[in-house]
């Protein structure tokens, strides 16, 4: 039984539910991260949502479908794969032991779903598809090599769980087989090297764990000085490092740091077509690095067993915050060029909001209404036009002292209007716990779902406004959008959309379109996201033919037999 | 006939060749750069090898194999290929036309030798290995389409040349067959993108007249600023874009802009199995990427055509230089480990001479002697014990004023001397004259070659110290190191070894050696030369053949029947 937030109970302030789910239930799977952490809509943003929505008072008062219910066996259901044998069970008992292994449907249904709304969806429904047979938990690198081969030799479908948070369905068993749960044992540090600034961890070490080490270094490993990872994806604090590299993540300091592709120096893979570590070299000319082929692979080469990453020195107290508002989008994007393009080092973080994302922005972080907003109308920063740029310079003190210097230049003479550090702070307290409010609005029915493309400057304007017009020509629909990942070439555009939908499929075919119109646009398929098998399927009009091609053989040549992450990931086929 | 230099004709000075090289001889060939530059070693320089190599006046005073003889036929050979048939040479002209085909021997020698101390050896020599049956000069994509679905059908082997610089046999013809000259038209701008700060140049065009573009951005494209292109290699001004991304090459200020690799946006290819382009993205999370996959694949996979470059804008009047003298190299190291990792921003340029070197620098430079260097020695910085390190920062005014400022204040603390801006100005006035000397060196027998190595900075003096004992094993050898590309992780080790040699044998035999010895000392077979077919036989031993069965899978698909490039290059098999 749920204990309602009684507080709330009035028509104003939705039943929000802040109780952790019941154990072994579909909320208990599809909920963002900790089970008793929650965090509810502003008052401003649940207005906001509210109104644009067209929503009725009467749309928060009952709760739509929760999820409060078991994971079982629907019942005069014949549980038998085609796949795996009762002696491929005794098969993979000998090798990771019986405490390794889960069958219950409870497990195969968790490890099998990521966090994409659509798989929220679906687990909300009470829809079951695409499980594994068998979830191991491996507990080291022979154990891995001993399932790679034994899978390869009797065609069993193998698939790899890092932290469950993918937005693209990479995590989906379509010919059911064996899901590998790395966060569980492969999460231990390997060598921290602090001479090369290099720390190597196995693949299923969480983010916050990889932090903590790198942050509290002097303690922790003895080193002379604390180094970050830089790599704060939304996820940041349920996902894995082996899931950064293997989906080409980008974390929200990416424009200073990289993403996770600039971050790799070495990994070390099992493959069918055998094992191997890639050398330890910040760069060489030896050919095409095998080390950037598997990176974004998507398990579908091999199973990433431990990474070496670059890490930086960490001076947290030379951060340097700032934020501008600016009268339109069109000079917001030239400022951010400019900054990308002036040669004196890249902030960490850079965000950009369009009009409709900074108004919310301004609900959100209740500025709206405040003296700052009056003045602002005054002096032509009207609501509905006005954007916001903030960010945050991460280095040594006097490089980071400059580029805030070289930042409020450059917005200036766009006419940005300073606001001090405090949205991006305001920012920074919610990233992480952001995603909590989904499963709050969900709750109501209200669909929170984003998605996002690599865009030139050149190109930004035309997709930007291109995938808005399809957004918001479906009613009630709210569609804000950023760019948070800067470049001199470009940046990316991350859409954030906000509807009502009636059943999963409806949903799908209005999420779908969407990235038909960022194809269209020239965005790319995906910036940061990975392509899992939501964008397999436009793969090969997105690269085109002849280099997908190039993908398959390299595919084949890794695993002839087609059995790592099979059903149509990367584009590669069933 | 030669006019010497009757100025020197002295005991003291040699009587340098510092005329054109007769046409159509094998000295015109080898000789580096421009048919009418030349650079003779200073009498400093000088000094060191006569006193180092233990030469006397003598052997200053004939000339040995200086070249200057046609490449001719052999009298009484029969030059009838097996691979290519009177036929396939008139197919060929159809399609590039009769004046973009040379069959002369010379013009076939010249396109297939690069600038390899082994490469001169055997020119002056005489030897002729490895040439094609016929050179091309393509036109247009088109042509070069065609070209390669000719040389598929036909099994006509096909071979790319660039600028000719290649220090890794990559030019040589094994098998014979064709080719293909990139940068007598194939060199033509594409398109220039400022708003993307990005430039799309056919794969021919060489470094000056790319450069030149950029900086002459606003007088030659209409841009509103002037860009550089931050690629600066030792063979800058005879090299290629194309030739720059196919083998990894990495410029003199890489530590900023980063390398070839680094540098690249987007390539266009023609190959056996299908010609595409790959999307403009700075970034992206579709997968692996194959435009990454292509950058160092030295021409066994496809033609590279074009290619798109990031670019960055150029503040010539911003640049800030600085060297300072350290007592020792562990000092230098460690200072230039500590700027690698300072998070400030690295420099363009950052060198460190080993102490051998830095003797030799400081007589190049004519600081030996002098008032500078007496206050040195004075103050314990001693010959053969002394390292430089220099550099130069670029970008914004206040980025590189902190640079200065922080490579300091790092400096200082390791007992650094600042000898102002001078080293790094001397050392950029001569930086692409340099290798002119080597040819007046080589035509007294003085033997100057040079290999490299990227390094971690964990085994940086190990790789060091024991390829150092290695070459100066060898009686009467100067070896002079050091290191120019910089990274968190590591940099890469440059070592410059002079010593005479009866005959190119052994020579090779004594150069193989150090290669031997990199690989055993953790070195990467090449930070920045590339492969070829001198690395070639060492990478499967280098990379491990799980690694190199990779880039072979991925060989296969692209050039199933081997026609691209063939003959150990890579470490492909024949």
């Amino acid at each position: 039984m749920l204990i309602k937030n009684r507080k709330a109970n009035n028509q104003q302030t939705p039943e929000w539910i802040n109780d952790p789910p019941l154990e072994g239930t579909f909320r208990a799977i599809f909920k963002w991260g900790a089970p008793d952490r929650y965090k509810n809509p502003s008052s401003g943003f649940l207005d906001i949502i509210r109104e644009r929505l067209n929503l009725k008072h009467d749309d928060f008062e009952n709760h739509d479908l929760i999820g409060n219910i078991k994971v079982e066996k629907p019942k005069g259901e014949e549980e038998k794969s085609k796949i795996i044998k009762p002696d491929d069970i005794d098969g993979i008992k000998k090798i990771v032991g019986v405490e390794n292994i889960s069958l219950d449907r409870y497990s195969r249904v968790k490890f099998s779903k990521g966090k994409s709304m659509e798989d929220i969806l679906k687990l909300r429904h009470g829809i079951v598809e695409n499980i594994p047979d068998l979830v191991v938990h491996p507990e080291n690198r022979e154990q891995i090599r001993e399932i790679v081969e034994y899978c390869n030799e009797k065609r069993i479908p193998l698939h790899v769980y890092g932290g469950g948070s993918s937005v693209t369905l990479g995590l989906d068993c379509l010919k059911g087989g064996i899901t590998l749960v790395m966060n569980t044992h492969m999460n231990r540090l390997v060598e921290f090297n602090e001479k090369n600034q290099t720390i190597t961890v196995e693949a299923g070490m969480m983010g916050p764990a990889y932090e903590k080490l790198l942050n509290e270094a002097p303690e922790l490993l003895g080193a002379s000085h604390r180094y970050t990872g830089g790599h704060f994806p939304q996820s940041f604090e349920f996902s894995s490092v082996g899931g950064w590299v293997v989906t080409l993540g980008a974390g929200q300091a990416s424009s200073y740091y990289g993403d996770a592709y600039d971050l790799v120096i070495s990994q070390e893979y099992i493959t069918p077509a055998g094992s191997f570590k890639t050398l330890e070299y910040p760069a060489t000319a030896t050919g095409p690095k095998v080390n950037d082929i598997m990176k974004g692979s998507e398990g579908v080469f091999g199973v990433l067993v431990a990474v070496t990453m670059k890490i930086f020195r960490y001076f947290p107290e030379n951060s340097k915050t700032f934020a501008f508002m600016f009268p339109d989008w069109d000079s917001t994007v030239k400022a951010a060029r400019n900054i990308s393009q002036g040669e004196f080092g890249m902030p960490s973080i850079l965000r950009i909001s369009d009009a409709e994302e900074s108004d919310v922005a301004m609900k959100m972080y209740n500025l709206e209404g405040s003296f700052l907003d009056k003045f602002m109308k005054i002096k032509q920063y009207k609501p509905g036009k006005r954007c916001i740029l903030m960010g945050q310079a991460d280095g040594e003190k006097e490089f980071t002292d400059n580029i805030k210097k070289q930042v409020k230049k450059i917005c200036k003479k766009e006419q940005g209007l300073y606001l001090t550090g405090y949205p991006l702070i305001k920012w920074r307290h919610g990233r992480f716990s952001d995603p909590y409010m989904r499963d709050s609005l969900n709750d109501y029915g209200v669909l929170i779902d984003t998605l996002e493309a690599s865009v030139t400057w050149k190109n930004l304007h035309e997709l930007h406004s291109r995938v808005r017009r399809y957004i918001k020509n479906r009613p009630d629909t709210i569609c804000m959008t950023h760019a948070s990942h800067f470049y001199s070439q470009g940046t990316n555009l991350y859409f954030i959309f906000i509807t009502r939908a009636e059943h999963p499929d409806d949903f799908q075919i209005f999420q779908r379109g969407i990235i038909k119109e960022i194809i269209a646009g020239k965005g790319s398929l995906s910036h940061h996201h990975g392509v899992g098998r939501m964008m397999g399927p436009f793969m090969k009009s997105h690269i085109g033919e002849v280099q997908l091609d190039v993908l398959k053989a390299i595919k084949k040549h890794f695993d002839p037999n087609n059995i790592m992450n099979p059903g149509g990931i990367l584009g590669m086929g069933d």
